[in-house]
């Protein structure tokens, strides 16, 4: 250590150590707990303005790709409906208007839908009646996880009937020789991640909203996080599912296996439907090895070019103890410091980074990162930094990455856009931005995934100004779309971002979906109005 | 380095040590390279016996499930269409039966198809004009890369038209920010290596056959091979596809982005699919960073249970730089020593194991490796070992693992199965067909991917028995389904296993892999014969 911190000293800022070495610690969301699920919302103002109405059609806002197209002829909710449901879900059909209304908005409060019904089923089998019953009704469905999406796919747009997995929340079976847990649909991912850690194990991906999401909405949505640069994403580890078709089947694709060559991956298909396609009732996934140590850096950077060569010297030199590779820009750390309060732990810089290391030995960890950190310094690719390895400051740290969002709530009403794209050009979209809207944005700033080529972009006004919109998009999609990037890296497209899904699929792809989607949901009563474009 | 050798000289026979670290050396076939494509077979006379003709119908198999079903009523090649085919492709369209023969007989010589014409398109839009001709004029068309598989799918099972990707053996681009690679279906696996590892990254897959599969089969295929225990499947780190249709139509997913969540992942679709739902032209894949050290350790252990433990030790203590977990019997063992003259590194025991770490500092490598190997001798797992870092004896005892198909090939003749399993049941199916089989077998073996989950059973007869082959099937499969374990892990299914699907999978999942296929190719004309049981 006095090597390490020897080396330290040639920063311009010294990096400050720590001595203790702790796993996990996020920002976490103030969760108020309702009688029947964790319902998640931030503490921001902002973030809790009253619902836009996007979908009602109440703000005018028809015309507009991310609005609601017109109610399709579904059959409404009959008193014989509800003796059915009552029979087969005694005490866990809900029509309360005021215990349903949590389920009928998002977690921004950007949506509103009008369910009458919420349904909370226990067992595969009872999703598997109230399906058949749906289907042969023609009565839509709204399926629902921990209702923590951004994109407007977890509640209903009109009067669906809502289908909680909430209370399908048992651990099925965990293998701690292969490192392989099955467990229902509606297990909390934060739950999920505390059975595991007892045994020395962790999930294979970890989210802001892990104390909400459940596994199944996290795979429905092909959930990505904090830890896809590492462990990669729910297509790999994933390894088996259990869906209830639209018309009631089940379709037991369980498998607890790593190696399966028997016919088509058919669970595949539903990993980031967005619960069009079926319904995921349980989930069998490989969980990585806890780590034994845990290190996080703050790094500045000169310029974004230094910023992706000190990536690849880090993925070089840190190899296989890589475990995150953030960024924000200087606007970011305004926003941070003037609404959050939150000072700047290193000199100021127009780049700042967040890398974090989790290995099996602390000793080679420190080492590993000791030298990259003197190789980064010497070649003049970073000019300061901060490194922590005791719990209480990497999550000091971290709150500089992740409370952007909550940052941005204060700034003004905020345009989000959640951009993959070649991780040579996911900053060239910010400036190019920048200079597209001149002093008509009050902030435009950029963070994300750089190991993923991830982009966080977000603008600022001083109120939601049309004028503004028109000049982001198409801009944004179009800008994206020349890059070849993904206009929704891990959000999903759900009823806010459907009709732009051309920007990043061709049609012919689109048009395959469709087909797919007849297929499994001929009368396309699963979750109507997301995913899929109003033109198919 | 002392330290570590002391600690090895508590081993009943020392540890041997070698200086050099090098990597990547296994067990290559001899290659004969033909005009027109590498073509791989194995120098034991065995494994080049007459072809058995399994799908002719001449030895009277037609009863057994692995037999091919009648030709189906499909066109037959006119002079019309080789008009056609000699227009688009001039020069490449092949009707010669001396150099078509290469393309009708498998790898194993096991199966032998009837195909008189063989295509070899160089672009995209020339294998979307073959298949929108051959669709229209209901021509079957059987895809062909390296034909390297095992289970009958690589080649025509009557007169289908072979199309080989041979010749589309470009790489398209390739990101040494990201380590995203880009290329045409037909680059054989090796060439991609060599090309990587000149940028200082290689492929996540790597197989035995890398010197003639080709990236588009191993995707068809979803080749597990040695680096899954590591990088994960090919789900995971192949992150887009171009795929040409039955009818001729791109379907352009050939994304090079970690995240894209904008609709259906619709390129899982066709890993796995072996060649009967698309033909695929294009990849990109996500490459790992290469290793700065690899080290192999031979390990001997009393037990099973034992070996499972230092699977589980090892997990822990060597965490995030272990890359291949295998293991073989002391029937494997006999069978190198008797057919291959392979002297046993160390001293006889029930099990060996085959251990590979793969980091980027090669002192910590061995520190890890020392703690490690110091537990396991401690604790009484572990009761003989030697450890390689230099590229010679890396080989070397690589070859203890690879070269047991080879040996099994001068044992008699071999009936060979490709199980996953749960880890902890692995060997149990090992010994309860020895007692199943009793003296009726030769050997009975068992060796594999125990860091997978993934066992190869063999069993030898002095000669081909079907009394014995009625002792085993369907015994094997029965095993197999009892315990959810699947009857091909990595091989696929081909013609040889179509009808053994249902052990694996349930009738409801198959009848949709049904429906998957008539949606996509309504006339049936792609890879006829394969993968799908003949009763859908």
């Amino acid at each position: 250590m006095v090597g390490m911190i020897k080396i330290m000293l040639r920063l311009r800022t010294p990096l400050c150590f720590y001595s203790a070495v702790s796993f996990t610690a996020r920002f976490s969301h103030v969760v108020f707990q309702s009688p029947f699920r964790p319902f998640l919302v931030c503490g921001s103002a902002h973030f809790l303005n009253p619902c836009r109405k996007l979908h009602i059609g109440a703000d005018g806002m028809k015309s507009s790709p991310d609005a609601a197209p017109q109610r399709l002829p579904f059959s409404r909710v009959t008193e014989e409906d509800l003796t059915f449901f009552k029979k087969i879900l005694p005490g866990r059909t809900i029509t309360d208007p005021d215990l349903v209304e949590a389920s009928n908005v998002d977690w921004l409060k950007s949506v509103r839908g009008s369910g009458e019904v919420l349904l909370r089923p226990q067992t595969t089998e009872e999703v598997s009646q109230i399906l058949r019953y749906c289907n042969s009704r023609n009565l839509a469905v709204n399926p629902q996880g921990g209702n923590t999406g951004l994109v407007g796919g977890s509640v209903p747009v009109y009067d669906e009937i809502i289908l909680s997995t909430s209370l399908m929340n048992n651990i099925l079976s965990f293998d701690d020789i292969s490192g392989i847990l099955t467990c229902q649909a509606g297990c909390v991912l934060e739950n999920l991640s505390l059975y595991l850690a007892d045994r020395d194990y962790i999930m294979p991906l970890d989210l802001g909203a892990k104390g909400s999401c459940q596994i199944g909405g996290n795979v429905a949505t092909n959930a990505g996080g904090l830890r896809l640069l590492r462990y990669g994403s729910l297509h790999g580890t994933v390894l088996g599912l259990e869906v209830v078709l639209a018309d009631g089947r089940v379709l037991d694709c369980l498998a607890t296996l790593r190696k399966d060559n028997t016919g088509y991956d058919l669970k595949q298909l539903f990993i980031g439907s967005e619960g069009t396609l079926g319904v995921i009732t349980a989930v069998s996934v490989l969980c990585p090895r806890k780590p034994r140590s845990v290190n996080v850096v703050f790094l500045g950077c000169e310029t974004f070019e230094q910023l992706l060569k000190t990536f690849q010297l880090c993925r070089g030199m840190l190899g296989e103890i890589l475990s995150a590779f953030e960024f924000l820009d200087s606007e970011c750390m305004r926003l941070l410091n003037t609404h959050l309060k939150l000072p700047n732990p290193i000199s100021d810089c127009p780049f700042y980074i967040v890398i974090e290391t989790s290995g099996s030995d602390p000793d080679h960890d420190a080492q590993k990162l000791h030298n990259f950190l003197e190789e980064a310094m010497t070649s003049l690719l970073v000019t300061d930094g901060t490194v922590a390895t005791e719990d209480a400051k990497i999550k000091a740290l971290w709150s500089m990455r992740e409370r952007v969002t909550e940052a941005l709530t204060h700034d003004g009403f905020t345009y989000k856009y959640d951009i993959s794209l070649p991780v040579e050009r996911i900053y060239q979209l910010v400036t190019d931005m920048r200079q597209h809207l001149g002093n008509r944005a009050k902030s435009v700033v950029g963070y994300g995934h750089v190991g993923d080529g991830n982009l966080h972009l977000n603008i600022t006004t001083p109120a939601k100004d049309p004028a503004v919109l028109a000049a982001i998009e198409p801009f944004v999609f179009e800008w994206t779309a020349n890059f070849q990037g993904s206009i929704s890296a891990e959000h999903g497209l759900g009823l806010k971002k459907r009709n732009y899904i051309y920007y990043s699929k061709p049609s012919q792809a689109v048009a395959l979906m469709g087909n797919i989607k007849a297929m499994l949901d001929p009368k396309g009563i699963l979750n109507p109005y997301k995913t899929l474009p109003d033109n198919l």
